[in-house]
């Protein structure tokens, strides 16, 4: 079976059948949707952050998640805490290093964690290849740099870091520093919702729970793209996107992802 | 006039009518759909939570709600003395003790608000039962526990805290200790969009401000369940669900909530 | 050419082509509306708070704002260090000060943002009278006092401080200190809304990077004010107008917004 007839909607089915306990830790702006389009997916996301629980809370969680979206030095603690508690344990936990360039704080924040091995480093490209050392230019969050130009980069992190880097944009591109994929699915309004790509992390980190984590993540990046392709079939503006992505996201079912998917190696 | 026939619209429109000010000190997740959710019902809500000032705030509040569901320790200093000057000044205060049983920083948090003597605590059955001292199943914020099996605990606490409880599922349960009601109202996609119980919450606060607390948190209870329903009539998924609740929140009369709360003693 | 027959639409064209890059250090309720408005007007919004990074990631923003609704001590440190990063610099910096008299933490921390000389000065009424020393009735973060009352407030306390000064409500004012604008479109629902006044905050930061101040911020008020019109074309309530106004801030046209603002000399 070659990844263009692999059927990824068996990972969305054993997602949603384990219904995994995912933590997030992650930014201000992204916990609502977050929460929303994990629940949605089918999911159980919970936010838990502080100093006090992060780390008890990871022992019994079956993914964590870290984003660095608005970080403080409270949750810089924390996320270190629940990271090393993580991969102590073997729980899965997904890095989404937001604006990993921007500034000196993100820059060293992003290398703490990297160092704490994580199972997958889900970014724009600007952010892969900030990580990966690389000159980036993008100083925001959006993705200032092509998927394209970012492959070589995401290859060489994932073998440095012994991650699966998935580099999400119009076309997303997957490896775990040999095997690589492409995914075409996705709709040009998402970037113009906030929050989409944050909360696209926590769908990783529920479909590699218990799942093996290149082809698990190949799959959460096809189920995200053909809802947001769905969504646009109705919507008529980036309000209307966010209200019938969610409706898309718990509809799908994985027969449809299955068909839909736009997968190819790479 | 039985429970089955009272009319329970009546606190709505004393609520709109008053349009309390309630003050709440909740999770990050929760902040902006708890606001709308007060706002489209016709309540006046504030998130004051900084040290400096929570306490000062609550003074002139006609409610109070505290959610512990992101809580870290600054936090909890301010909902301590936030609470302390509720109970002090006789301004009503509503507790919504979310995960209450799953880490020992919350267990102790929700022991120390307790003490502080809330006026209603509302929560799921997991987390009722965890603060009754029950052996609670639930670690994550969902229900584990049936309302049922919480109905007992419910009024243990009640008697104990001198508190309303009030345990929501998909048949609630209303108890001062000695008497009890059972709210059927609701449906089946609110679980799935995240931090509608939490916004419950400080609908709670919105209806207990001058009225009396068991009668109001029915209502209150009735017309968010209500308000589901209505939304239920035409939402394609979780996205759309959340949109027409808040237009059903706001459209409610009192007449229909009168006619449609399925009410009974318990 | 008067500001009856201006071309409103002109300044929308061209913060779209600039699209600038604005920090916001704003409230916990507004963070994801706020974004979300922002990128659907076409602008690049950043929510960058931590003392580490804040005044580092201003340098090199387009715009900054600052609002203080839900502050507390560490991010009141952050507003001082991005307000004089801003001022130093010469980026153009817009103050929201919300419940500025509710208070002392509040009316502190506002006379400490206003003298680091705010380019901009957005808010209701109560507030821009309690910033003025005029005595303020409000203590929540509602409208108390009316638009016309502010009028006189506004004037003053633009020539003390030398900013733009712009108290909206059912009808906004704008003024230097010496010049007057009054914009009538906008829709009652938006009140309904939380955060929209946030955000609207976001909107005049994006219309000022590179654009006259006054003009520039009279042009965000009528473009925000127009788009509640044609949400409300098509809206059932609150959950409905907000997604509506989402979808409007995005379609709306430069050639629409000079037909459709209502801006008169004051």
């Amino acid at each position: 079976m070659t990844a263009a007839t692999a059927d990824w909607g068996h990972y969305l089915a054993t997602m949603r059948k384990t219904a995994p306990l995912v933590q997030n830790i992650t930014n201000y702006v992204a916990m609502n949707v977050m929460a929303n389009v994990m629940l949605a997916a089918g999911a159980s996301p919970a936010m838990v952050h502080a100093i006090e629980e992060a780390a008890e809370f990871t022992a019994f969680s079956q993914a964590l998640t870290i984003n660095i979206g608005t970080l403080s030095a409270p949750w810089v603690a924390s996320m270190l805490a629940s990271a090393a508690k993580a991969h102590a344990a073997g729980v899965p936990w997904v890095l989404d290093p937001v604006a990993a360039g921007a500034t000196t704080f993100r820059r060293d924040t992003a290398a703490a964690l990297l160092a704490l091995k994580p199972t997958v480093i889900r970014g724009n490209a600007s952010e892969i290849l900030a990580l990966a050392g690389t000159a980036a230019r993008g100083k925001g969050v959006d993705a200032a740099d092509g998927v394209d130009a970012a492959e070589a980069g995401a290859r060489d992190l994932a073998q440095v870091s012994g991650a699966v880097v998935a580099v999400t944009g119009p076309v997303d591109f997957i490896t775990d520093g040999i095997r690589g994929w492409r995914v075409a699915n996705g709709h040009p309004t998402m970037p113009l919702i906030t929050a989409l790509g944050c909360s696209l992390t926590g769908i990783v980190g529920a479909f590699i729970a218990g799942q093996p984590t290149a082809e698990a993540t190949v799959a959460a990046l096809a189920y995200y793209g053909v809802a947001g392709e769905i969504a646009a079939e109705t919507a008529k503006g980036p309000g209307s996107f966010q209200v019938a992505f969610l409706d898309a996201l718990h509809s799908l079912t994985s027969a449809q992802l299955a068909a839909r998917a736009r997968v190819s190696l790479a």
